[in-house]
């Protein structure tokens, strides 16, 4: 840790949504939205237009640094995530990532038989300096104001993306593999799995002061599989994660996109947190997790292209949800409040502001009540 | 009824499925699979091609016949479903439906504004005609060699469509509408659910054996919403559904993609079984809800792209998970094996008979346990 980093971390003036993941009791419930820096601010789309790609921007961490403060910028969000991509990992293990416009992520070089999965290899840190470096310049311009989160795609999503070669609406590559011949899927996950823990300890050694794992694709695995093939993999990045840098604990987060169903399984993978959708009751996911873990969530992300009162209204049912019938501090310890997915690049800047203000104030009094 | 359609029902040859459905002991466990009669089948693409269109195949007794028949010469399956699409309702109501080439289905005049809403009227049978003649051929057609399954899609899903003129990636339109407007989403699910109930009933007087509520985009919406928006209609639906017709009980399947957590709620709506998406563990479903409903489910689709072994591997598994550890004929009881979801367009046939005979060859040899 560099000396200016260590002053940001006992300079931290925001450490509520730290506190919240340690579920100690917070004054109000911290909020964040997964993709805050994304296409829905104008001036990320500037940002990005400078950049000239969409890699030009995720590589190159002035401009990374600069998307991940401007949510910040207009928003009293008590938490910024690194600005980068979920594929960072398979480009630098030599996959080729591209963006096409309109069409999303494209391996150039994704993983089609044996050969190509035995010799995968774990990428070599240096290839990914342009994330740690973005962390620590992230952390410089955060100046203490809030906690920066680092991240990473679980082993699973990244094979997804590693076999298929891009999105996919049902998966059929990679899960026809992971029928057929499970072995090779299983090579790839440990692969995926060091380098996972790997690069997050690396973005911790940087500055980052939490760490999500994106476990997008898990909800696409059946019952079973997912145990298999996402959460085993998802346990093995826990158990090599660093909880503790420069003598200050950090809190990670998990969050399995339709994985509701799951969240025991996932409240028991070494997450402090688990992230969960909109389909979720909050109240009974903590009746049933909230002693063991932290709980991020889960308004619906459509909600923001509703009226102010719609929004508002929806917010509060979130944190009533919660507090599942509690008064005080009690009512919302614990919580992370969060879309249940990442918001979409179509909402109304606007909305961000009355839902980040609702959930700050109905929740500060909530914690009075 | 008409005299042939109750010589068809008091020579059904195989009523193994309405068993199921009862929760009575089998000898096996029926199967059929959601969209059997489509794409993935040559024959089927010969049909519509003759047809013209998707609609003229659909709207057309002789074609939609023949098709629903096709997969029952290849496959020794279970049931036999009604070929029609889920939009008839609202195309019945005026909307207009039409289909754009690899876009799916389009409504001309979408519920866009309140004078719309309002001026929404539940559909004239007699415009629904030539569905209820294909009940009526289909069942002439199969000659009691297994029961015929009616169905339509939920008020719910009905109204996504009705609203967002078509299929939409997070039916943003609709539930804006539903978070600032609920009073206008109330009042078209109270159209659609007497539509539904009176669509339902029309097929059960024209010869279906059984009817499923294909509540496709339930798991789309947010805890909470579900209950209000979806759950609420389709018990309204089962509420006004006849569940005898012709001294027969009529079972009725009701089937929420996603909806896995909602499943005692679902299991609780009125319906004889409810289906299952494969993100759901059989075994614990059926402790949960199997001593009030039939289950039905729930392979991943994506199996049928993998090889014999591995297909045959999954069903088996499927059914062991239904098993629960029990032995004998109560191994099976209240288990219709199906996909968690329609077979893919691109499905190999092959994989299909593979898939049907391991489940009538392995459920056998359990029941015999």
């Amino acid at each position: 840790m560099t000396a200016q980093a260590l002053d940001g971390l006992l300079l931290l003036k925001n450490d509520i949504f730290l506190r919240a993941l340690r579920r100690e009791p917070t004054e109000y419930t911290p909020v964040w939205l997964m993709r805050q820096a994304g296409r829905y601010l104008p001036e990320y789309c500037a940002t990005r237009k400078r950049a000239g790609s969409f890699l030009g921007l995720a590589k190159n961490p002035a401009f990374a640094t600069e998307v991940s403060l401007q949510p910040l910028a207009r928003y009293e969000l008590d938490a910024a995530i690194l600005f980068s991509d979920i594929l960072t990992v398979p480009d630098a293990m030599g996959l080729g990532l591209d963006f096409v416009e309109g069409e999303g992520p494209r391996f150039e070089r994704p993983l089609r038989n044996e050969g190509d999965i035995l010799a995968l290899r774990e990428p070599d840190l240096a290839d990914l300096g342009y994330v740690f470096d973005a962390v620590g310049e992230i952390r410089r311009a955060l100046d203490g104001r809030v906690p920066l989160i680092g991240f990473s795609g679980s082993p699973w999503t990244l094979a997804c993306y590693m076999v298929e070669g891009g999105g996919s609406s049902d998966f059929r590559t990679v899960k026809t593999m992971l029928y057929e011949r499970p072995d090779l899927i299983h090579r790839v996950l440990s692969v995926n799995a060091r380098a996972v823990s790997t690069y997050l300890n690396a973005q911790i050694e940087a500055g980052a002061q939490a760490v999500m794992v994106f476990d997008t694709w898990g909800g696409a695995l059946a019952d079973g599989a997912f145990q298999e093939f996402s959460l085993r993999y998802i346990r093995e990045v826990f158990a090599h994660l660093k909880t503790e840098h420069a003598g200050e604990e950090i809190p990670s987060i998990v969050f399995t996109k339709g994985g509701g169903q799951w969240m025991e399984q996932l409240a028991d993978s070494g997450a402090s947190g688990v992230g969960l959708d909109w389909t979720v009751n909050l109240g009974a996911a903590r009746r049933r997790i909230g002693a063991q873990c932290a709980l991020q969530g889960n308004l619906d992300p459509v909600i923001l292209f509703a009226n102010e009162a719609a929004i508002s209204k929806a917010a509060r049912e979130v944190i009533d949800s919660y507090s599942d019938g509690r008064h005080g501090r009690q009512a919302i310890a614990g919580h992370v409040f969060n879309l249940g997915h990442g918001i979409s690049q179509f909402t109304p800047p606007d909305a961000v502001k009355i839902l980040v203000d609702t959930v700050h104030a109905y929740s500060a009094d909530l914690a009075k009540s």
